[in-house]
């Protein structure tokens, strides 16, 4: 399958879009799910164009995965979460939606269920998480 | 939170439990799920310890990322899939349940759910399965 140089994440790394980021380097963006499933929801994407899992490089498989370490460690402690969950979905059979590789990253806490997808978040709610885990990565 | 060597994946690399295979490595396994949620359901592991994704080395990360690929491919071939869905758990509230870093790699069909979780399978079908995986691996 093709890559869509249109697809909505693309267009934020391009800065044609806004969005709440949290971390960045040379090969990387992390920033807020704005339809979060769990408080402090952060997507990790490569800066390079790929579709998914089935057409990415091992660099930027490695990159987006280190990356996700990084967010995954900074969320535990932002949320003094219990653990994590991570989600990549590959082609709409398997979930995917907007057609730039990505990681979802999910703080997770003991008996607490992911909300439904699809749901709009609030940004200022967001925009304050965002914070929490920007101050995480650079404590 | 510590390794322990007595987890049941450990036991998989020492060859101490059985388990059917399609893939391996160097530096991984690739190998049936015993509960699959979808037919063709492939844990991927590092062949070294570790517990999850928030102690992982870039090596590990990179090196099950890398075979999390390899058997997405071949599963998409295998069961004719459209997608692939990948699932990482950390921690028991994340989801976690054998402390030893592994992804959920799950063939997906348009429509078609994931099975609930905790659910044998039954071997023979499991094994079937897993000869489709390694033809198209090997093809």
């Amino acid at each position: 399958m093709a890559y869509d140089p249109d697809n909505i994440f693309a267009k934020i790394l391009r800065g044609e879009i806004p969005a709440t980021s949290v971390y960045e380097d040379a090969q990387t963006l992390a920033f807020m799910d704005i339809m979060p499933r769990a408080d402090g929801h952060v997507l990790v994407i490569p800066k390079t164009p790929c579709r998914n899992l089935l057409d990415a490089s091992p660099d930027q498989l490695a990159a987006v995965m280190a990356t996700a370490q990084r967010v995954a460690r900074a969320v535990m402690q932002a949320f003094d979460a219990g653990g994590v969950t991570v989600q990549q979905f590959n082609e709409t059979a398997g979930g995917q939606e907007v057609f730039h590789l990505h990681l979802h990253v999910l703080p997770r806490h003991d008996g607490v269920a992911l909300r439904a997808p699809g749901q709009m978040g609030d940004m200022e709610v967001i925009a304050g998480h965002a914070e929490r885990i920007r101050a995480a990565l650079a404590g």
